[in-house]
């Protein structure tokens, strides 16, 4: 029995297409939320003036470098070794992390700068500031497609690794196989 | 070869009591969260005011739903199907992704209550509602401690599943234990 990735390493192109995606989408998403720039008679509003629009600009540059470099490391010739696998998977792991707390934060700060509190008197600034906010929008959005490609990428990445130890001694394979 | 995890499965208690502190630390941080209300002068000010802070309540509450479900389910003695791992891999999964969500959201929200932006005129709130916000930040730090639960959580499900299938086809287990 072999997971359905596993049946299909013929496709190899899955995995490095899911690697290199990011990278356009990351950089389009930094390049979108450093242009989101607005000025006005209340003056210039721009993304470095918000900490959560920082963040995500910080955490799509970062993914970019890690998508190329992670891209180039899953076409070359691979060796199977655990301590790759496991590094690759850690940083998998970690990298999805970042962009979903980075997506987050940002949904609610957008939210609350088109929506506003008036209980904690943050109000609405998105009315004054549109094309910036739509701006940052589709950054999000564009973020958060990144983030569907971290999340398969995370999955065959574990797969990698723990494919590779035993089940646990309570569960052997020939008790799987004949209970699954 | 087999993980520490499987190696130490005598040491059935690690994984019960993983699922079982969230259960405490989840409504710890759901009670803190209900009780954070504070009136003065400038009026009532309560968790259910700011979205992040409900979002952080419902998903405690959630949390804390599913890891009393889930110690259960590992205590009880246990069949070996595939399809169980996969059900549980994926809540657990899951869960990481939501508390992991509502913290970065809830942080992001604290620190604007706490410090302000001033270019986007959202003022700080807690210099006004000190015992709000603290208590709010309480029940932020013990889902966070929660959240410390899930992570691990999720990995061991991970192997749980993944130990169950083959290596992919170019990594055979042979090639990897002369290599790793």
């Amino acid at each position: 029995m072999e997971l359905i990735y596993g049946s299909t390493m013929r496709k190899k192109w899955i995995e490095p297409a899911l690697r290199f995606l990011p990278v356009g989408l990351c950089i389009s998403a930094l390049a979108l939320m450093l242009k989101s720039k607005e000025g006005n008679e209340n003056g210039i509003l721009e993304y470095k003036h918000v900490g959560a629009f920082r963040y995500l600009a910080y955490a799509n540059g970062i993914c970019a470098a890690y998508s190329v470099l992670s891209t180039f490391n899953s076409v070359v010739p691979r060796s199977c070794s655990l301590s790759r696998a496991w590094f690759v998977f850690v940083f998998d792991q970690a990298f999805t992390y970042l962009m979903l707390g980075a997506g987050a934060v940002v949904t609610e700060v957008l939210y609350l700068a088109y929506k506003g509190d008036e209980k904690i008197t943050w109000f609405e600034i998105c009315p004054y500031y549109g094309r910036f906010c739509n701006r940052v929008a589709a950054s999000l959005v564009i973020s958060f497609l990144a983030l569907l490609c971290f999340i398969p990428l995370s999955l065959i990445s574990a797969y990698r690794v723990f494919s590779k130890y035993d089940p646990p001694s309570l569960c052997k394979k020939d008790q799987i196989t004949s209970q699954s």
